[in-house]
């Protein structure tokens, strides 16, 4: 059993080593890391102890082999990840700008991503499903999104809410449909978890405060908006809760807004008082940005409250990286 | 005017850094290279002076950018690539064993490579060929096996011979027709170019030279095999030429076949003796291997010279890279 069940692409990415690296020249990159938003979140989900399903499509190689082996290591409910004959797992290059921004290269909704059928959506996944959490980064195509509001259907006959993260990618918003559904979606959705970037994009123009209310009163439940290193501000009909960020050494912010909206639902769903999960989220995003990886600076509880003792005790930024071990006597 | 003509993928490559580099774990890779078989034969017969034309398709990406901006920058007539909206230009990851073999994951048949269509085949393009190029990697898939035939039938109206390099890709024999299609048209090529399991592939079970009579006996004109570092063996019905390679500091193997056949090919067409192209050929192999990168070794002539005298002169391996300069006074 579920209680959260996500869908969309498992893929890996491979990331420009250098700061202003461009696509255009050879250079160094790191990878393939194991990424996705759907996977990253329901790795962290799993990790926090919240039993979480994928529903996805991976090809029949190694990228495919080593997304599939990290999830099922971290406890995620993999039998809806299906193998695709005849299809290459998914790619995204990325390139980092001196900004801050980023730019990417997808491998997606012409490789295994996007085989991704309504046969796909096993019915039985979805008993006792809690939530049913979508990214906007998997509506890269028409046939997606059929297929993914055809499990909000599912979802919702299972009396299961609706969870809500935009993540906009820019070169995926000129597919036909995608904008459309994104703000469709986000209307309908229980619980929106979105940056700040997509934020002006659902409500074109409007302040912050003047955006959400506009998604409040149009039936969002919860709003958990991912602000980076300024932390978050949650809203809902009855209050606002600003919570500051972990001061850390930014290494990679890839998967970080994933892995934050994970540790919030988490929280949600072992109803945490609202003051601590969301500084628990911000921990978790805070170590999700101080490791090089899409996932690799998930973390499981212990490690989270490690982290947050450690940063309340200290008064210079925590790097999310244990102690060094003390030198063996003989070495 | 092109005397060559091919055909095929214009993509680029990602390789890994370290021997023994696996795909099912991070690490560290180099690229992206522009690559694809007949991009690199094409760069490497326009580089040497021979007009050549590449048919192809690339995505509307950096990617695409650079293996254009490559090509044009030495002198292939590119009019003929295509960019494709909505298509990510193909892209091949690289792996090495300890043993010398290569692994490979591909995004081709489903990425811009995938999409040419007989329409590209400007048949203007082929007026004045003397070759028609065909790489055995560029049927991979049944509409690919369509077009290349087209192409087949519209150079051989304008008169071209058909030049064929089997380049089989152990991943790609899977498809449908793919086996069967290189089978064919190495039975109809004038020239071919195979390496030795090319050969095996043609001829199972054949010695060389059984397999070469085989050959030349079906029609075949000229057989230019491939050694690698125990040089090439050239045949046709009246002689067989070994010629030894060139002893160079191996960096990476990927694109010195497709680069020392371009050079044999340009050799023919400018009617040089034979015993000079073949030595010529193997010192253009020689200069791939020792650079990283698929067409990042390709010579022009006066690199070609240049490295035949200093290997003429030097008893010790050449590394195809000009000597250091001397340190300034100063330093």
């Amino acid at each position: 059993m579920a209680e959260i069940v996500t869908i969309g692409e498992l893929l890996v990415d491979v990331m420009a080593e250098t700061i202003g690296q461009s696509f255009a020249e050879p250079g160094r990159y790191l990878g393939p890391y194991p990424s996705g938003a759907p996977a990253i979140f329901a790795d962290q989900a799993a990790l926090l102890g919240i039993p979480t399903a994928l529903i996805a499509t991976i090809g029949e190689d190694d990228f495919g082999t080593m997304g599939l082996r990290r999830l099922r290591r971290d406890g995620v409910e993999t039998r809806a990840i299906r193998r695709v004959p005849d299809a290459t797992t998914g790619i995204a290059f990325v390139t980092y700008a001196p900004d801050g921004s980023r730019r990417f290269i997808f491998h997606m909704k012409d490789a295994a991503p996007g085989r991704l059928l309504e046969s796909d959506l096993d019915p039985t996944l979805f008993a006792g499903c809690r939530y049913f959490h979508i990214m906007g980064s998997s509506l890269f195509s028409a046939a997606m999104i059929r297929t993914i509001r055809r499990g909000m259907e599912i979802a919702a006959r299972a009396g299961a809410g609706l969870s809500f993260d935009p993540n906009i990618r820019e070169p995926l918003l000129g597919q036909p449909g995608v904008a459309e559904a994104i703000r469709e979606i986000a209307g309908r959705a229980d619980i929106l978890m979105p940056s700040e970037a997509d934020l002006a994009f659902l409500c074109p123009g409007a302040t912050t405060e003047a955006a959400i209310e506009t998604l409040l009163g149009g039936g969002t439940k919860r709003i958990f908006l991912k602000l980076g290193a300024a932390g978050s501000l949650y809203a809902d009909r009855a209050r606002r809760i600003a919570t500051p960020a972990f001061r850390v050494v930014e290494v990679d912010p890839t998967g970080a807004g994933d892995c934050t909206g994970a540790t919030f639902l988490a929280g949600l769903l072992r109803d945490l008082p609202l003051a601590e999960l969301l500084r628990r989220a911000n921990a978790a995003g805070a170590l999700a940005v101080a490791a090089r990886g899409p996932m690799e600076g998930n973390s499981d509880a212990a490690r989270l409250d490690a982290f947050m003792a450690r940063a309340d005790s200290s008064p210079v930024p925590a790097d999310g990286t244990p102690d060094p071990p003390e030198p063996s006597p003989g070495a």
